[in-house]
């Protein structure tokens, strides 16, 4: 098979074969196939796009690249959710031990921040003595015992689109739909799940800014995970503002644990009950919405999930003390107000901007191997749609560095707008994309695929 | 200049501004930008195109990568043709001694064959003796010596061009006409002439099968040799059957002598005519094509532009002795003959059929690093529309390699359609394309741009 030829195939807007799709991703991965014939391919892919066919044979190809954990021996179904990435979308810290109170097992493996979005692995490395990366016998051993794992994604896990994606970087080719599903789901499949709930962000400060680009991308991941035998389900959430109050990894940490006692801001405590709720019905523990979102609401009532918390930040070395005790967590020195300068409304917290402003402070990273703080972050005491005074703090900036904070400053007072008039927030569930054997209609529009 | 967003913008269909074009060519050339950003760009322009501006900077950095003749003290016209390749392609051995023998200068470079279509320095080094490797000081004397100079593209010129066409070729990005304009015109530029008649085949054994493929490129290549302030005429001709009967390097000198000493077939000499006359209304020998095309016939009848290509073959290198003695070419140790099984007309001779078959035989090379035999190919004695009558020979073929013979010979049969009602040939000139400030019109089209 000629490479030249398979990249006419698909600039020409062919559909591949999938032992051309095989042989593609086999052959570059052990470094056959020289980059500059696998960016000249993925540029095609962008333009011409892959059929559900090509991005399932894609997705499985690279799922095969690596290792593929198996936990079938394991008398639970298991379930895990993931995000295409927001800035304080925190969920993760809390759902994981939520679902697993509730009866799933999570075998939850996640990776770090790039950019203005933060990543679970971040944060929770922000709890003192948290160590996410286990072998395959460690991360079964915490997985039996609390029903939930946190790991590290690692060279072993689909190496093919570790190889891909940074090419992807570096030649303008990340934005295309089959190629962001292949990339997600060939990590999560490779967890040995049966089930997924992706949150599909979408927003200003989401990788997929506009409506209609996170339902193509939702759809295709959906329909990827089917193709594979896997019951996925897909919620499109706003990521238009932070979710929840704070940005930044220890402040997102007290959220969480906050969250879990049953003290966690609206918006946050809504979307963790929704994500849950999915979790339990793609695990068969229940087969009504209603029915798992109350189980979501006993988990945290009774305390079972916060416990299930405690247990995996000990059995991953970390303190569970500090889910008692914030002082544990890393504090920042410096601290920063910024007050409402007129009466109204606030009606917008630009999302990305208050990512890189974030990231700014130390919180995010800009390159893939810069360091972070876990320190620093901001905290909003007022979100879209809540009235101000004139003086009253709408967010508290922490910071390590000095020479930072006016920089960060600026940039976030300029994303907050003030309306005199009543402002309505927006939806915090845009869509839920299901596969029509699913679930009822909810309120929010429900696009059966 | 990040590169990334540089790849970005032309996928995304924005125009790239010159000192972007200029900063990827230089940055490309000296192996600062990696193969695979180049990929993932050329891809990007095989599929957004490049504007007219684009195209012309593109070709002037690629030009400007290398070293450019200059031969503006020398008291003519410096006028060339370049064609963009065919079957028994072998115009320039006779236009450029016949234009030089009507007062213009013809500084032509050229290069080797690959694929089905033949090269005229493969033609040229059947010549035994023949040396085209001459330096600037060499080739420039011999220039003024006889009034044309047949020198080899060679390393020094356009090094861009040679790097990029490397990578166009194993990447599927070779059919962009903004790429390939750049690639033909940076060349041709690099010669230092003032005018450049184009001849760009169409029909099956040509690059651009299609004619509208064709139009599209020759008016690239008029409007960008018009942004460097070069006159340029672009003559579509037919590549639908071979050009003349010989195919193959010594078999085709023999046709070219044959054509400057007045013996030439009717189809080689109506086009050696056309191409002439557009090269000396480009140097201003004449403004009128009729006077133009009286002055080819002159030059062949008097036997001046036979004088000149002996001449130029003798400065050279190369033994003159062979215009008159043709067994001082190599010759091949076996003929075949195809003659026709039934009576009729000749409907087709499929011209990349024909230059495969003469590829095998070893007339051309299938990689660029492969050897020829420059006394082997094909000479027909009927071409579309001569009618045949059963048992009559349509085509001898010349091998040294016995093996390769029945191979070749299956394929020729094949190419060969006869049909019993009477065929009309197609024409040799499909259109002219040039700018409005051109000639007249002819009667076939000539598109004005």
């Amino acid at each position: 098979m000629e490479i030249p030829e398979l990249i006419r195939k698909k600039r020409d807007g062919l559909v591949l074969t999938r032992a051309e799709v095989f042989h593609f991703v086999e052959r570059y991965t052990c470094g056959e196939i020289p980059d500059y014939q696998a960016s000249a391919l993925l540029m095609a892919v962008y333009f011409r796009g892959m059929d559900g066919r090509e991005t399932a044979d894609l997705t499985e190809a690279m799922l095969r690249s690596g290792r593929v954990l198996d936990f079938s021996a394991l008398p639970f179904a298991k379930v895990d959710k993931h995000s295409t990435g927001g800035v304080g979308d925190k969920t993760s810290l809390i759902i994981a031990p939520a679902a697993a109170a509730a009866g799933v097992l999570v075998p939850m493996i996640s990776g770090r921040g790039l950019g203005h979005t933060g990543g679970t692995l971040d944060k929770l490395e922000s709890i003192p003595g948290f160590n996410p990366r286990l072998s395959y016998k460690e991360f079964q051993k915490v997985l039996e015992s609390c029903g939930l794992a946190l790991g590290a994604a690692t060279e072993e896990f689909a190496p093919a689109d570790r190889k891909l994606y940074a090419l992807r970087d570096v030649t303008a080719t990340v934005e295309s739909i089959p190629l962001i599903t292949a990339s997600i789901m060939s990590k999560k499949l490779a967890e040995g799940i049966d089930g997924l709930v992706l949150d599909v962000k979408t927003g200003t400060g989401a990788f997929m800014q506009e409506l209609q680009d996170a339902r193509a991308l939702a759809t295709s991941l959906v329909n990827t995970g089917a193709a594979h035998g896997k019951r996925v389900h897909a919620l499109i959430t706003d990521m238009s503002q932070p979710l929840g109050n704070a940005v930044g990894n220890a402040l997102e940490v007290i959220e969480c644990v906050e969250t879990l006692k049953g003290c966690g801001p609206r918006d946050l405590v809504e979307l963790c009950r929704e994500l849950t709720a999915h979790m339990l019905l793609l695990g068969k523990v229940t087969d009504s919405l209603d029915h798992a979102r109350e189980q979501y609401d006993s988990a945290i009532a009774s305390g079972r999930a916060l416990e299930r918390f405690a247990r995996v930040v000990y059995e991953q070395g970390g303190n569970p003390q500090a889910v008692e005790d914030y002082s544990l967590l890393p504090h920042a020195r410096f601290e920063e107000s910024i007050l409402a300068r007129e009466d109204g409304y606030i009606a917008e917290l630009e999302a990305r901007v208050m990512g890189v402003a974030s990231m700014i402070l130390g919180a995010g990273r800009d390159r893939a191997d810069a360091a972070i703080d876990p320190a620093v972050g901001l905290v909003f005491e007022k979100k879209v749609g809540d009235a101000v005074q004139t003086g009253e703090r709408i967010c508290t900036l922490y910071a390590n560095d000095r020479s930072r904070v006016n920089w960060a400053l600026d940039m976030i007072r300029e994303a907050i707008v003030v309306s005199p008039a009543p402002v309505t927030p927006p939806p915090l569930i845009w869509e839920r994309v299901l596969r029509s054997e699913g679930m009822a209609p909810q309120a929010e529009r429900v696009v059966e695929i």
